[in-house]
């Protein structure tokens, strides 16, 4: 027999199961711990425990690391950047090519930003006006526009499962004319934003069904897992992406307040809270997340965008915060810090070189299973990719591991505390 | 229940299966189809099926493929470079930290060279004397020196398996009198290396063991497995490093004959063949690595160095040559172009941004069996890590597959021999 190298056999991708639930979306609480809820966003991609931590794949990639090893993380939910996927492929591109799910190959759920945020912090020479915002991509210089209708019209056709109204991210420090004429361009973009979904919702790449997004709240405390009946009941209604609304303000409590009723009059699937770690102290984040949480409804998802450290996730989760997301643990990761049970390593550091034990002793993961610091660290400083591939793989780890430990305490009716070993040994 | 990071368990890195066999080195062959051997190289860390190709991991790593994906991929052997390890972390780092193994969490076959390539090719600054090459690194422009017994010295300190007699690789064009110093100068460094190694062999971080390397030949045609009894026959043996000679002689068919006379005398456990894929025609090199393997033991592994593409690496096996290896799979797939078995794709290409097809139909790897080209066109247009971890996985796999059909078919007694699709449909 020779050998032959030339079968004409022409073989489709298999991503792992690509089927739609067909399921409505819907978020189910099954534990309270003080102010933390326990819950379970119902998606077309599947279920997505809460509280949750989204790593970001800001184009279609959480950077280094192939999905297969973040569903072996148990990612259940990534973020991707409307922004970014924007400018490149493009929208069309992904949504002809059937939307991001395929696309990346991530049969699991999305979240994609209103792109609002990007483009108050990425792009340059922006203008904005009560129509939207005209700003020059950074890639090329190439002049763009998003407006509430383009960029919900751009998430549609990019088909996460989470999409997100279009809103202007207050800067930081803002005086409190400004704030309030932010926030209230905010609320006003909303509205365009859930009437441009309304009428076009079903246009979704993957989406034939025309149901209205419904939510169940099975409430009290329990183990946690919600019963197989309740999620046959939704098997076989069609349905379409979640839509949350973006609750700004600025520092101003009383203005945070206004927003999250306004937001709320509109009506969305869940509600997030914008325009924090943009400079702040953290100590004012707290009192602003805190104090805007009391305002939203209880039986629908929250979420805090763009926070945080390990111990400040487990801080919000308890105030009753059920959706985060953070570049932090994926950018720390390339520039070498690193997050352990033991507190914070810069890898880069020499006192590594020789050092042969696991990066973390107390974590499991693929990495400290199998590698030394001394040779992470001679990766790092090697400048070798797998640095940045392992180093990403580890911060996510911890980071999930960090929010699986949250679940498990509030479904014992705990609040959920982190200490790390500097703490502790330390103060 | 609260939550609490701070565990004092330390734990151990469990790297898979880390004992070392205590076999000594062989070589059996099991099949033949021409000039063509099918074998197995037993080393102390695992058997290697050959003919085999050797993936590139200059410095401790296969740039962005992570350890157990290697290993998932079949890689049984892997090449460290002397220099680059030399000069960053250092031989006493990797030496104290247990080997070359251990450091990288390898736990199978490991090659290094001798650094005489790299110091000829990277560096800069050298003067080359008979005792040896002082040279400036590449780094930092520091300065170092490397003669056959300080080569030695470095690869018995990093501890691979397979080490390489120091070499001066002869650059190409060089006339007659030039080739013959230059050789002659090769076969007295490979004296000096032979006599250094077996005063110094049992100083390998992994090695207690004093036995003589030896090697067994099984001969005739079979099915290329070799049976129990005759690994189990070399388990209770100790071992060390196998040392091998490298045949030099630029392109003069009669200088090489001699360069394998004299190599010979002096005895190594296996023999390269260096000073190809210099510049010269692959006519050339074809023609000097037939003449060449004329003149080596049957009976003993022939390495080629640094050679080639698919279509080479496949040819070579059928002229006799049992161990290869090329930087080109790995580089290649930094530079976006791929090998399947429908021939090279450049997949920055614009014509792939919409394609939804998998990179080779024909390809079962991890890479073609879950990603399209689309995707790994956006990823590579992007610049995005995941370009390059993916896009080498894949050249990796297509390499392995291609030497794993070659093996098959010189188990069946037939010469071996590779068509791509463009080389199938259009000559």
């Amino acid at each position: 027999m020779s050998l032959c190298l030339c079968v004409s056999v022409v073989k489709r991708l298999s991503v792992p199961s690509f089927t739609i639930a067909r399921m409505s979306n819907a978020f189910q609480i099954s534990a309270h711990a003080g102010s933390a809820r326990r819950g379970r966003l119902i998606t077309p991609h599947g279920a997505v425990e809460s509280p949750v931590f989204m790593p970001v794949g800001t184009a279609a990639t959480v950077k280094g690391v192939p999905q297969d090893v973040l569903e072996e993380l148990g990612v259940e939910i990534l973020l991707g950047n409307t922004y970014h996927l924007y400018l490149r492929p493009g929208v069309e591109q992904v949504r002809v090519l059937g939307g991001l799910h395929r696309f990346m190959a991530w049969p699991r759920a999305i979240l994609t930003d209103s792109g609002g945020f990007q483009v108050f912090s990425l792009s340059e020479l922006r203008k904005v006006t009560e129509d939207g915002v005209t700003f020059r991509s950074h890639l090329d210089g190439s002049s763009h526009f998003f407006s509430p209708e383009s960029a919900l019209a751009a998430q549609i056709g990019l088909g996460a499962d989470i999409i997100m109204a279009f809103d202007e991210c207050t800067e930081y420090p803002a005086d409190g004319e400004r704030t309030r004429a932010s926030m209230e361009m905010t609320r006003r973009w909303a509205e365009r934003s859930k009437r441009y979904f309304e009428v076009h919702k079903d246009e979704v790449p993957w989406g034939a069904g025309v149901s209205r997004f419904e939510f169940q709240v099975s409430g009290g405390s329990g183990d946690g897992e919600v019963g197989d009946s309740q999620n046959s009941k939704l098997e076989t209604r069609n349905c379409t992406q979640a839509l949350f609304g973006i609750v700004q303000g600025g520092m101003d409590l009383a203005l945070r307040k206004e927003s999250a009723e306004r937001t709320i009059e509109i009506g969305f699937d869940g509600y997030a809270i914008g325009g924090l770690s943009v400079g702040e102290p953290r100590a004012r984040t707290r009192e602003v997340v805190e104090a805007t949480l009391e305002h939203l409804p209880r039986d629908k998802p929250r979420y805090l965008m763009g926070v945080g450290t390990p111990e400040e996730i487990v801080e919000y989760a308890n105030m009753g915060v059920d959706m985060m997301d953070c570049v932090l643990p994926t950018r720390a990761a390339r520039h070498g810090l690193l997050f352990t049970s033991e507190g914070k390593i810069s890898i880069k550091q020499v006192r590594y070189a020789g050092d042969a034990g696991p990066l973390d002793p107390n974590c499991s993961c693929r990495v400290c299973r199998r590698y030394s610091r001394a040779y992470l660290r001679h990766l790092y400083a090697s400048n070798e990719v797998l640095a940045q591939v392992l180093n990403t793989i580890h911060n996510l780890s911890f980071y999930l591991d960090t929010m699986r430990r949250v679940r498990h305490s509030i479904g014992l009716g705990e609040s959920a505390h982190f200490l790390s070993g500097e703490q502790a040994e330390g103060n």
